[in-house]
């Protein structure tokens, strides 16, 4: 693997980040911009020395802090002064209590969405985004890049912009209008590339190795050790805004599974700190039937996870062949939790469910969380009385195109009263 | 003028909203669902018993308050357990320190963005809306409805939905698919009205007066008065955010003026409640060259608004005949403001600047409000040494269409080093 060299003279500071481990063979690093171990190509993650002994004290620093990730930098890798640095401060967005959905859904012991559309760019990528861009300072680099087909963009133009980086930022070259502004408006260098998205990731992996590359921090390839972590941020949330506790249950999306295997780092993290009281949780994995890989595989009792050829309406969790499956399935059975995947017009009819109950316009990833909660729930597989919290990763507004065809007026009248009358909407 | 009766045994419990006064002559009435004064049908706006007497004390209730437009109950036309009630929980976004921006732009006081886009429905129409729930709550209506040709049919359907009222919103017929679907996501009715926007206007009006509309409420016809005073939060916000100070400059966008209006009245109550110290603040108000009725009666020197035909791409901005128009012109020339235009090609230009130095990607109102700032700081009318905040009202994704002519990749290349080398992007 092509290490890149970046000068300097001072020992990075990622503050309670000590090194890099080996998830496979727990071999060590140190912190540097490397995502794969040397001896076993096993994928890299941080290692902390976190703060211990005080968890009275450490409570009390998180929520003296500010309103974003940065109240939880002691268990981050960046470093302590993080929150003056111009960042774009994504987090600390709503828990929403679904008493509508819960009541629909039957669910008695309180259901909370974690809404994370409220996010600066309207997804969960701002919180990884947020933590590579500190990783990247600290290594000296000057561009930040990734391959994109949607929300990543968007986040890395919008990061950098505020942080004072250089992006670069590619893309296959047929995406929607849309996306393809809200990629650019940013300012940033966007790349289309003649071909595929797998076209496009290729390409990448090629320019890092290569000296053109060089000083580029791909957020989602050599600092992804460090962009996973982000991910964390959404546990520490939960259980701060449950007031310190653990939920019974989470509801996760999964498209390379890394968020999963991170919201469950940072729950054993809490654990262990002495944040939060000790207690048993299940970790329920959520897929599209069109890209399922994860969740058939656990049906079928695998520890091996079968790539496939995405094809459903879930563009941003349509990844055939997720890094972090083999982890999910280990986390969801260890925890008692499952995975399930819920078709495309599940999709649109949760993604409705939730708008019409609690006024939450998901993306499509939010409505194969809710579409799987209710699927279990009906299954008996989850416990309506027990604390749930259900992901929402993004914004509806990015995917208008999944409930277009089947959302419309309820009538198109003249403009009067015999006409409204008739078309019986008085109500 | 119809007043609805809806039959009511205990008096309504608005919190500290003592009474409706009107704004021309100061005659009072009980609060109600009416919105014009009987004896000169001037606007109705609500009066209030405020606390007083111990600032601290209040400055310390508001902010163990909740983060959202509820910790200044006290100072809203809502019942003290409003927190309780099921609402979208607007407000409390972020107040941005726009470093980058401030240095493009000469600005060495200090310079905010109040980004509003981070609302639930991502616009600050979310604010009004919320107040309104709150009133049609106390007045017993059962449904809520206003006409509007986008961001208000959002939030109008998202509250609804969260707090269990069923919402019929009307909208001219031929709006693009997008906003249709926005508008309709939340479950509610929605009705296309065969006409423009003047047409669905004067439908409402008459709805209102029909008995079919007994137990309506509109937002913003006959909930106006406490559906304005939601933008008073936007006041709040920025002070307690700038550390209980007031700001020495604010840039506002104006559509019917309501908001800059409400903004001034909620700094002056700060001020009459000693919860930030009393000092000169200017009042700035922003329109598009193509509906700019308000500026052009400001540059002229006259007191009365002529109306104009708007033709603008700041669409959530074009009211032709602005009801507070007048008020604005005052406020401006009291605090020795300004009110000033731009241009569509300058609006564009504007959100590329703020999305390029901020990362924040603005509605068109957006656009406005910061190229309005550029406008004013290069004609010496804002003082580059004072503390400045601008608004930003709304999102970006909105109105994709505003930049999608100028934006898109730097190149389209095929997926190769060679040609990547070739486009000149390796930076």
């Amino acid at each position: 693997m092509a290490v890149q060299t970046v000068a300097s003279t001072t020992p990075v500071d990622l503050g309670p980040a000590a090194a890099l481990s080996c998830r496979e063979c727990g071999e060590r690093f140190e912190l540097g911009p490397i995502f794969a171990c040397a001896s076993c190509f096993g994928p890299l993650e941080v290692a902390y020395d976190l703060p211990s002994g005080d968890p009275e004290g450490l409570r009390k620093r998180i929520e003296a802090g500010p309103d974003n990730i940065w109240r939880y930098a002691p268990l981050l890798p960046v470093p302590a002064d993080v929150a003056d640095k111009p960042n774009i401060n994504p987090g600390f967005t709503k828990l929403v209590k679904a008493d509508n959905l819960a009541r629909e859904l039957g669910v008695t012991g309180g259901l909370h969405i974690k809404d994370d559309s409220g996010n600066p760019t309207h997804s969960f990528k701002d919180r990884v985004v947020a933590i590579a861009v500190e990783a990247a300072r600290a290594f000296g680099f000057t561009t930040l890049s990734c391959s994109s087909t949607g929300n990543l963009a968007g986040a890395v133009g919008a990061a950098a912009a505020r942080a004072g980086f250089r992006s670069c930022v590619f893309i296959p070259h047929d995406l929607e209008q849309g996306k393809v502004v809200m990629a650019a408006v940013y300012g940033g260098e966007l790349v289309g590339i003649e071909g595929n998205y797998d076209d496009v990731n290729r390409f990448c992996s090629e320019l890092i190795g290569d000296p053109l590359g060089e000083g580029w921090g791909f957020v989602n390839v050599n600092l992804r050790p460090y962009y996973g972590e982000g991910s964390k941020t959404l546990a520490y949330e939960i259980c701060e805004q449950l007031g310190w506790k653990l939920p019974d249950q989470i509801v996760i999306p999964i498209a390379s599974g890394s968020q999963l295997t991170k919201i469950d780092k940072g729950l054993q993290e809490l654990i262990k700190l002495g944040l939060v009281e000790d207690k048993p949780y299940k970790i329920f994995g959520a897929q599209a039937e069109g890209c399922s890989p994860v969740s058939t595989a656990f049906k079928a009792g695998h520890d091996v996870v079968r790539p496939q050829k995405p094809n459903t309406i879930a563009k941003s969790l349509a990844i055939g062949n997720p890094a972090d499956g083999p982890y999910v399935l280990d986390i969801a059975r260890r925890t008692g939790g499952f995975v399930e995947d819920v078709n495309d017009e599940q999709i649109v009819d949760a993604i409705k469910l939730l708008a019409r109950t609690e006024g939450i316009f998901a993306e499509t990833a939010g409505g194969v969380t809710v579409g799987v909660t209710r699927k279990l729930l009906e299954a008996g597989v989850l416990d309506p009385a027990l604390t749930t919290v259900v992901l929402n990763t993004g914004d509806g507004l990015k995917t208008l195109d999944a409930v277009a065809p089947t959302t419309g007026p309820s009538a198109t009248i003249r403009p009067s009263l015999d006409a409204f009358r008739d078309a019986g909407l008085a109500g």
